[in-house]
């Protein structure tokens, strides 16, 4: 079974001053799960034409599907749509929908030149409707192009995911325990070992505040069609070493 | 003059799933734009040797810094050490001082095996010391090994950043106010013009729940001494057009 892979790339250099945190990544990963869609990697990246360009081209190549997020309002630091136009030899142009829609939507008088640049995009791009601020995003190969307001992206990302190819969705179970992770390292990894279709990963947490510590076993799988022997492995395990366990 | 700059390598399936919320990125980059260190990108990748190898290797070269989190727990599924030993022909073995801190840390008997692989690192490595679970990270060239645990790597990237050259710090000025982006977008583009050794960064907001709207127009420069003229110029401008602004 094939599956299918996303790649997210954040174009924006007030995340990486670490001014803005970012929120939109961790929103479209969620939904991409439920989607069955496999997300492999996020990268944030300087807003530089030429970054844009190599990171586009090579996400493009390397996952069924790339989600950027930022770039595409009316300023000079915009330059998302001018980069993608030029990193798959199309010509940047104002397009006649776009260009409708925003007319529409401000008063007489008010779609400056600046507003106007919000409908310039690649050619033959195909546009993505914004419901809150009529400014649209686009699609360009399989690259779905999204603004930066997190408001604005999350809407125009649930509309996008409605229409496009969905894969069989991920089976995670998480089993909770009050055991230390190196307490049940050794039978993990055999574990994992034993069923390597499907991904064991485990994450302690602290509460060094309130005292509290404890292990998360997330187990998932793309290929599986059940996890319930490896659930029930850990389950007895747990309890035969003398932890306490539950399914989170 | 020369800029200081960084990379910030999250290893982690756990945030690509969009089960965790990453903050480390966010934390480390306030950090390091403190200590004048340019961030020019984030990525978040899987756990899986050969993309992190792959990664650290570019990261190396591309930047004066690099930064990792994750992987460096005690099971099957945190290869981060193993794989950075990897990628520069180093040998991954038991580092004593390592050993013996963790030896020290655990009660008698329970420094069990999967304890003992939190020593194991590059040969040649340099310890980061973890005041709060006593696991420490490493430092192997120009790379920073840290765990994925907030509480702790926070505490850990302090103690480093004390340690690391740093660069002038970044002047930056953010200016708020009230009027449409689109309305200074073309005067800011003409002032970006003039002045390229800054950057200038136009960031709207919207608060669709309570309908505040509004600008922050960020100003900021690596090499430049001062971003007074062009702070004056922009407040000056929005008067001009009736709009308010402050300096936040």
């Amino acid at each position: 079974m094939s599956i299918i892979t996303a790649g997210i790339l954040i174009i924006g250099d007030e995340i990486l001053s670490g001014r803005t945190k970012d929120t939109n990544a961790n929103f479209i990963a969620k939904n991409l799960i439920l989607a069955g869609i496999k997300l492999e990697e996020i990268r944030v990246i300087q807003d530089k034409k030429k970054i844009i360009i190599n990171s586009v081209k090579s996400f493009s190549s390397m996952y069924s599907y790339v989600f950027t997020t930022g770039g595409i309002g009316p300023t000079h630091d915009d330059i998302t749509a001018e980069s993608l136009a030029e990193a798959f030899d199309k010509e940047y142009k104002i397009n006649l929908e776009a260009f409708n829609i925003l007319k529409n939507y401000y008063p007489n008088g008010e779609f400056n030149l600046s507003r106007q640049k919000m409908a310039k995009m690649p050619s033959d791009a195909q546009l993505i409707y914004n419901p809150l601020t009529a400014a649209p995003g686009f699609i360009i190969k399989n690259i779905y192009v999204l603004p930066g307001v997190p408001e604005i992206m999350e809407k125009m990302l649930i509309e996008v995911l409605k229409t496009i190819k969905k894969g069989a969705p991920k089976k995670i179970i998480t089993i909770n325990t009050n055991l230390f992770e190196s307490t049940l390292a050794l039978f993990l990894e055999n574990l994992q070992k034993e069923f390597s279709e499907c991904s064991i990963g485990s994450y302690p947490y602290f509460g060094f505040k309130n005292k509290t510590a404890g292990l998360n076993i997330v187990v998932s799988s793309w290929t599986m069609d059940s996890l319930e022997i490896i659930k029930t492995k850990i389950v007895n395990e747990i309890k035969n070493i003398g932890g306490k366990s539950n399914i989170v």
